[in-house]
């Protein structure tokens, strides 16, 4: 799922995101919420119209941005302080308080309200309000955060069942994916997604990875968990997506990404390719006269030559951001459609070898 | 003609180029030759290659940002030194010698060099050199600096017939258009637009216009002229294109208009209607469910509401500034079909009251 944080996918004109192969998008709570505001949205007829998209949309819980951002109001607008960001989120049974980013103002989120919030936007898959615990958490404290992730899943179920406005129409309601936590405790994620595995939703989704964990360690937990997964219900695995991620995730049982990394990474220049990550502002590309990824189908790497890429990116020219951020979203869904492909083929173990094998060196070479 | 300095129109794919009807587009000469370079253009396979644009391309002379940008990398970079900017800019009967705006590099202009740097890009329509005198120069300095862009004018030509390289093909051959300057003098812009079209090329430009002088003496001035130029020659009318400008200038006998105003409105929320100009920032389309031009049929105004746009502008989303001169160019190339049907209705007097009418009622409200 690219990720579109405030209505739009950075730089993409909706149309563009079908010609690079997008399903589904992603919206975050935190930022719609704040600006331009959940209920504005709903006036305008909700997210899809408001941004154009007519594709299915995800909205995150914006619990992530609220304990991810809580400190920056403070530490971006006010430098001498010096108390830790942390204090300045306030965290309870019944919900968590904290400073919007963008003035300071203060506001409270319940698991009902996040589910409100999802309702005013439209979203057609709503989150769950979970506790993204940091990596290296206790795990005494991974405990307590756990038992009030699913504490607040349960409460965002009842919630979202009894809750008129997720009816979409006679036969739609908007879904809801509840959140599997547990940090990197064994015991806890098996907890963890023994029960979340047991609400009545369409789908869940794996959290808390990717957070400072090594790769090594987030693969475990995937493994770990896996056995006790429903088959019938679709996985999220929240907040990662890098090439060789989706390979390792998909032979795991992940089903769905989300990652800001194709976007934020095209934005300062650098292009995924089959031969490996490339970093558009190297001068080595100055003079080629060839596309930035011959692999590649998309209309970047058929119409234009790395050095005018470089040249662009270079003078900061939009157009350069805006070109690299659609091939890096072209090449990460064709690289979801070819997985698709390998593994109805019954060939992804083959696919998987033969891919990383290209990317890896090339990896190296850069 | 859309402004494509270097290499791009900013924000704007060739693809949405077309789109918004787009048939000409503009290239920097000065830009292009300092960064990347001409030859390195011309290996690439020429400006239309590396950019990717199909349609016909004109080139201005690099002489115009010899001058405007002459001393910026000084101020920009040494701000100590309080030497007249001007001085890094040394004017000879030869050519001008200038320093980059990139480096502080030494170049040295010739006509006959600006002649050879537009063959290498390949453009359609290639300008000679001029010099564009300021509008207040006194009429001693206007007549030098007309007599030096006569020779320069005669050498370019000379030097246009005599390359070689700028025989595209056996049929086709790039273009040259020389420039009729004259400041604000009417007897020096007659002995100007004489003497420019009796030049055996195949169209003319008009310069040093809307460069600090008033819109009546800009229109006085084109009046004075229309008489001495040829029937059957395109006429350019350089660095002018607001909508109130293309009719007026279109009705003083003008085709060919460039202006980087609208994708650099674009770029800071401003954009036309039929309305008037409307300021994107302004609070009060927060809430709005309407297209931001009513009149207009681009795919912005039929898909996005003007609240999207505010939101996006309003957040420096990349999607919003490059909605924002999408809709611009529309906007103007737009009014310049209408322009042609009503010229060929026999109608434009009559549409360029209504216009202007409704465009400068919605100007006074805003």
């Amino acid at each position: 799922m690219p990720v579109g944080t405030k209505a739009t996918v950075k730089t993409m004109r909706p149309e563009e995101l079908k010609e690079v192969g997008t399903q589904i998008l992603l919206g975050n709570t935190y930022h719609l919420y704040l600006h331009p505001g959940a209920e504005l949205i709903q006036k305008l007829g909700g997210l899809h119209q408001f941004m154009h998209w007519e594709g299915p949309i995800l909205t995150d819980s914006g619990g992530f941005q609220v304990f991810s951002l809580g400190g920056d109001y403070e530490t971006r607008n006010h430098s001498g302080i010096t108390a830790s960001s942390k204090s300045l989120v306030k965290l309870t049974e019944e919900g968590v308080e904290f400073r919007s980013v963008y003035d300071g103002s203060k506001h409270f989120f319940t698991p009902e309200k996040c589910i409100q919030i999802q309702c005013q936007l439209g979203a057609d898959i709503m989150m769950a309000l979970d506790e993204c615990a940091p990596a290296d958490s206790s795990k005494q404290y991974a405990k307590k955060a756990l038992k009030r992730t699913h504490d607040w899943a349960s409460r965002c179920v009842k919630e979202w069942q009894s809750n008129v406005k997720c009816q979409m129409s006679n036969v739609t309601k908007q879904a809801l994916f509840p959140i599997i936590q547990g940090v990197v405790y064994d015991d806890l994620r098996i907890e963890s997604a023994k029960f979340i595995s047991n609400l009545d939703c369409p789908g869940l989704a794996i959290g808390g990875l990717s957070v400072g964990e090594s790769k090594a360690t987030m693969l475990h937990v995937l493994e770990t968990i896996e056995p006790h997964l429903p088959k019938d219900k679709p996985r999220y695995l929240m907040g990662v997506g890098m090439p060789e991620d989706l390979l390792e995730g998909v032979e795991r049982g992940i089903d769905l990404f989300d990652c800001v990394l194709p976007t934020r990474l095209g934005r300062h220049g650098h292009c995924f390719t089959h031969a490996g990550k490339v970093n558009l502002y190297n001068q080595k590309w100055q003079t080629l006269n060839q596309p930035l990824d011959p692999d590649c189908r998309c209309s970047v790497c058929q119409n234009y030559s790395i050095a005018y890429l470089h040249h662009l990116i270079r003078e900061k020219e939009i157009l350069g951001i805006h070109l690299a951020t659609y091939h890096n979203l072209h090449f990460l869904l064709n690289l979801m459609t070819e997985i698709r492909a390998a593994i109805n083929a019954d060939k992804f173990p083959k696919f998987k070898k033969q891919f990383l094998q290209k990317y890896q060196v090339g990896m190296r070479g850069e």
